[in-house]
């Protein structure tokens, strides 16, 4: 796992994979600047008008529920299917599903319509996901009586994805092998997007390779390594608003050498 | 007033508060990074589909008219109407009412609708909100003839609702009381958001206290602090995108004791 | 031209233009933030029930591709054809046209009812502009077989309009006379928005002058130079967060005096 993770630094820089984000308009500029940092090109567009041919170019498509509408949710539904058929990864962000009934019911519609190679949510969101009966409590909360890898390991078996369970020790599974990642900084809860640049990151990763798993691990771990490396430089009259302009910085930097140095990755095989 | 203000910045930190903010796209990101800079929740969920739902998990709800559209502002109807059913305090921000008459219009309905339990503008907003003819060049201009103080305390009393008036001296009136802050910095105006994001602390702290005169103390305030403390760290090579940066550190800093170090506060009772 | 070009700086921190910008919701924050920069004043409203009004308001108008729908292309439509009546200078950036049919039909239509005194892109965008055949993949990229100085007065005179066609050099051309300006650093392709910000700057500039070329001269040679100025100070601990901040700063910074020091211009006088 390692091995092939690591060598997606490189590929990515070298690629430059096109990332079309269907997402909202809360952190995309966010989004955009984190997928260029990693290497990425983003296009965000979210047109029904336009996104078909969009998705074409693309060598990814991300679905991020941060503020979704009727329109978006069109887009979503057209350019998910296009991606299917031209066999493009499709990742979704089921941001706050379980705040709100639109959410969930709509979540639970697209999840027929378009399949998803990779899912990233925190605990709460992928739970609901399951069909889960906890109330998400704003877009960043939820605590499960079960370990974010056993959420995920079981979450990847039913809904037949690639899962990411991000919080303090993030999981991703794809139902056999689980992956924990034990990096991570409590500022990453203090500026808004980390779990939207995440699943940004993830989506980049998933441009260059087909070894989804492998592209989820590396995207999430960008992430915590980030947030890790930022802290670390904090001096004592900085704040979150440095905080987020370093987790740039690092996620600009991060390579197969700092990935290497930096992560603390658990892998288990279950079942 | 003080004793009752300086306690907030604990308090908001400890519970939390989820504050719902049906606001412009261009400064949202910034509200949400000030929301979290100071120890709330945000969540900026627009769609008239779901924000019902939403301002039922909400501690507080803000209404800010940047970029106001048909579909903002029926979400912002019916979260406005739900919020005032739930006692959960709502927040205006009447963001260049007066520079078009789609503006003026649509916030004297919103006015006829929703309660608000506190109104944040410049002088020229809140003198259009009292039904005054000013025209406002751009969303930051608007100076006229009477005080911010006197301005404040007439508008609460004509709106029924604490008023915020922010400028180079900020007012916050309850119709009886007038407090005038004069902290800040010129170079509050040469980054885009510094209104919005003291209207998002406002309706913060509103989420943790019934004395919604002291919240809006705190709130507005709290965000002419972080500009006076910003502006003196600035190095002579540094220029406005620094100084944004140290705006949202000082937000997530601030706390009982940084406040009464650097206030400038004076209270005066009207009638 | 450089004399005409160094007095504009002056200028726009004297008279603040209100610079109307229907843009696009990634980068609507950066263009904000640019404007107030330079000294400008930024208003962003984009619905069609009251862009004619604002525009009114105006001292020019800025309309921005990248995240174009039917609503936002109904609003440019109503607000071009009113600063056309009103003589407000009015500027379009394409941004990926090409990348759709959408995009590339909707700016033939817009082109066809706005007149635009100042167009900027990418030299893909600006050759699609034209009736070229190369296909745009995502927002930045593009080569062709002949230069930036080339295609910007060619497109000039097709366009009738002065061009600018930004890139490692940037040109502008009014058809007759042509600019190349050899600043810039590779950095500003890795953070989003830098294009976007350099008509934002463009659109302030010439709310101040009938001299359009000057004042397309003015923003791009801003935006290039910022970049230079930006990536000289990044530390080697640093990356693309600190170099988007810096680029702020050197964009609020920039005068008469930075501008005659730093700008590597080039005038041709073609045909």
């Amino acid at each position: 796992m390692s091995v092939a993770v690591s060598d997606l630094f490189f590929r990515v820089r070298e690629s430059k994979p096109l990332v079309h984000q269907i997402t909202n308009f809360v952190t995309v500029n966010d989004c955009a600047n984190a997928t260029l940092a990693i290497g990425g090109s983003p296009v965000m567009t979210s047109s029904p008008r336009e996104v078909e041919d969009m998705v074409k170019l693309a060598d990814a498509l991300v679905l991020n529920f941060g503020t979704i509408d009727d329109k978006a949710l069109e887009a979503m539904e057209i350019a998910g299917k296009m991606a299917n058929s031209l066999n493009t990864p499709v990742i979704l962000d089921p941001v706050g599903v379980g705040a709100t009934s639109y959410r969930t019911e709509q979540v639970a519609e697209l999840l027929k319509k378009v399949t998803f190679q990779i899912i990233r949510g925190n605990a709460s969101e992928i739970h609901r996901l399951m069909g889960g009966d906890i109330v998400t409590r704003g877009v960043d909360s939820g605590e499960l009586a079960i370990s974010n890898a056993e959420l995920a390991a079981r979450a990847a078996n039913k809904l037949n994805s690639v899962v990411v369970v991000s919080g303090a020790k993030d999981a991703v599974s794809d139902g056999k092998n689980t992956s924990i990642i034990d990096n991570g900084n409590p500022l990453l809860t203090s500026v808004t997007g980390t779990g939207c640049m995440a699943t940004a990151l993830i989506g980049t990763f998933s441009g260059v390779t087909d070894n989804f798993y492998a592209a989820a691990v590396a995207g999430i771990s960008t992430m915590s390594i980030s947030g890790e490396l930022a802290a670390a430089k904090l001096q004592k009259d900085e704040g979150t608003g440095t905080f987020r302009v370093r987790l740039i910085d690092a996620i600009s930097r991060i390579d197969k050498e700092i990935w290497i140095n930096e992560v603390k990755l658990y892998e288990e095989v279950s079942n």
